[in-house]
């Protein structure tokens, strides 16, 4: 193989409809923000990335779009050294974020990540094999997913907002439903399953009163049984002694406890307190805090992100780190079209020690920019085939709608706080509420 | 890329030339022994891996042949697996060695590390590019390496046994040469140097009365000035006070003190009680010692190792884990031909945490298997270039020869408690001597 340079990167900012999904942080926009990353060779290979979007993202992007230009794809140590270079060089803010703790060394690893997915992209078309072979083999060619299920006011998202297109049935409809009970949630969750085959559920907690939280877990496993894992995520916004007292209630019933508390001394009290294993994807969340994790004891369970953690390569390294210091693996996800989910199914299918089926928001959106639509979820797993690369292909004329979106949405960044004021008037994000 | 299957896997113990240098555990034999493994894919492209020979590690090769052939070089997972779950099934003794710690988990990665070069080697190959660009990319092209100093007794080692060939010049009469006295040690390094330019020393200690060998440091410093990084590895011999002792004496002149005390708790001790860093290859030997190494603090260098710690990726697992836990990367090596020359030199080029230069005895042998004979070691470094895979080809008459030394040596494992009884009868091995 001759040497291959990239010759063009794309950033296209892209908006999806989204559904008012609630959250710790308030609740979701009509329309979700990713960046969409396009590197071009210059003998005609494209590779693709997706990210979380925003202003910020999309800035970083454009400012180290010059390092990228030129580069090698195999040479990722020195794409990555030339963006650590260049932020370690100036010194503009880091963006504020609500859900994570943000510091100012992981902004590359941020912005890396979506090219360094590209990159295996453009490697796995180059010598044609899948990005999974890249990344040191397959152990699995079914990735599995669980059902991710959110309260929810009534509402499509998207143009739609909070209306509902009266058309829809089965889980198109489940959707769209209003879910603010318990039973309202076992609803949602039967449809999903039903649609797509899920074998674990995972609630987004930590925005309703504990005890309904709690009360829809015990009303999941009613409907579901003791055989179908259940997980619940508070989002870091109970105290210690609330989640100490509502995980005893929970123990017996749940595979993991996710982010109860918020920090990592607060999450090491509350597993001595506790039976079952702590999970987190918010206080040990770069290689960073790995020490303090270790020190502490802060969780059993780590919840990976390649859009976070620096790309699917640190993925890889977090899960050697996992298996080395008793940690198990799962997989954290937001709002994200296909690109990003084939790139974390073709990281879950390189990961030996990949221990607990991943997240993924993916059935609450509709919309993708591939060629042929959205990405089956079948017995609720993403199947990896060996097509080269992330084995997809940009449908730019769903793309150019996507930007569309973006430009006529209006949003520019993720406000999960604004977007609930709109339902509840004055509500303010608490960072431990309850 | 249809897919590649690997057809032949051959395994060749060899013996190749060695003086007798003096370690803690004895001395080393006139041959040192290793094992060349071949893959030969049906497409008939070549692959090289090499291990620290003797008849456990040639059985463990030769037990796990038929699940390495038939299989894709790529999917390093899955023949990782295979193999584990091989020798998790067996019940068969692990090997006594007298330097490292050996634990039954280990057993795979070491048969695994010298097949998963190999991998790499026909992977490189196949998609035309360098290990190290398979491996992430170059952060550099030479590699630098340090001298390796050791004790010894006269002799050339091989058929000359303890004689020498008195044509000699230069280097090749200094490795021949005794040096049992701080000022021969210092001769042996100035020729060392002279022949292969290396930029830092490192002395495998351990072995005399400790007084003469912290002399031998000064005498080195004295010779080299205070530019010249200075190390002492005392392979884990000393107790814990003379350690201390010795340690204040060389603080200021110890680019880092390796292995001075056997154990984990041991080192944290001394580490408390120096200011220069520890370094071991000793205490922390393979990923199931990482939490105790974080836990106890008992080195802040880690030597990595490939043919221990279980090939390439595995030791960029490690280099990951240094990196976060604030360790720093070194690079051990035992008596070995131009292959594993290559691999280490392939990591170390895809290695961005390499903080200090590897050992290699590579000067102390004479002999390869390389088509163009020995590697060349210029200004302390190896060049890696952008030749596919290792770069290197097998070159099968030199490869015979070395396999006919093997046979008529009759050597069949390392002992060099019983080589040093030669030179001092009665001489034992002892855990902690002084």
């Amino acid at each position: 193989m001759t040497i291959m340079k990239i010759q063009e990167m794309h950033i296209t900012p892209v908006a999806i409809a989204d559904p008012p999904l609630r959250n710790a942080a308030g609740l979701h926009a009509p329309y979700a923000l990713r960046v969409v990353v396009e590197l071009i060779t210059s003998d005609g290979i494209s590779g693709l990335g997706e990210m979380p979007g925003g202003a910020d993202i999309l800035g970083d992007l454009e400012a180290v779009k010059h390092l990228v230009i030129g580069a090698d794809p195999f040479q990722l140590n020195a794409i990555l050294h030339a963006i650590e270079a260049y932020f370690a060089a100036g010194d503009a803010a880091i963006s504020k974020e609500t859900m994570c703790t943000t510091i100012a060394s992981r902004r590359s690893a941020r912005t890396y990540s979506p090219i360094e997915v590209a990159c295996h992209d453009l490697i796995g078309k180059a010598i044609n094999k899948p990005v999974c072979d890249v990344l040191g083999g397959r152990v699995r060619d079914r990735v599995p997913f669980s059902a991710y299920l959110f309260f929810k006011h009534i509402g499509a998202g998207g143009g739609l907002g909070f209306g509902v297109d009266s058309s829809a049935t089965g889980w198109a409809a489940a959707r769209q439903a209003e879910a603010l009970t318990p039973g309202a949630l076992a609803r949602q969750a039967i449809a999903l399953c039903a649609a797509f085959g899920f074998k674990s559920l995972k609630l987004k907690a930590g925005t309703l009163e504990p005890e309904l939280e709690v009360a829809s877990m015990f009303a999941l496993r009613e409907a579901f049984g003791p055989d179908v894992p259940l997980r619940i995520d508070p989002n870091a916004v109970w105290r210690v002694d609330t989640a100490i007292k509502f995980g005893r209630q929970m123990e017996g019933i749940l595979e993991y406890y996710e982010d109860p508390v918020r920090g990592q001394a607060a999450m090491a009290e509350v597993a001595r307190a506790v039976s079952m294993p702590l999970a987190t994807n918010m206080c040990t969340t770069g290689f960073e805090d790995m020490p303090g994790s270790v020190r502490l004891g802060s969780e059993r369970i780590i919840l990976s992100d390649h859009h976070f953690w620096g790309g699917l390569r640190a993925s890889l390294e977090l899960a050697a780190m996992c298996r080395t210091f008793g940690r198990g693996l799962s997989m954290h996800s937001n709002s994200h079209l296909g690109i990003s989910l084939m790139a974390m199914a073709h990281l879950a299918a390189a990961t030996p020690n990949l221990t607990y089926a991943c997240d993924t928001h993916y059935p609450w959106q509709t919309e993708d920019v591939l060629v042929g639509g959205r990405i089956p979820i079948e017995d609720g797993c993403v199947t990896v085939t060996n097509a080269p690369g992330l084995g997809i292909e940009l449908d730019r004329a769903a793309l150019a709608r996507l930007h569309a979106n973006y430009l006529a949405c209006g949003l520019t960044r993720r406000d999960d706080e604004i977007e609930m004021q709109k339902v509840e008037p004055g509500w303010k994000f608490e960072a431990v509420r309850w």
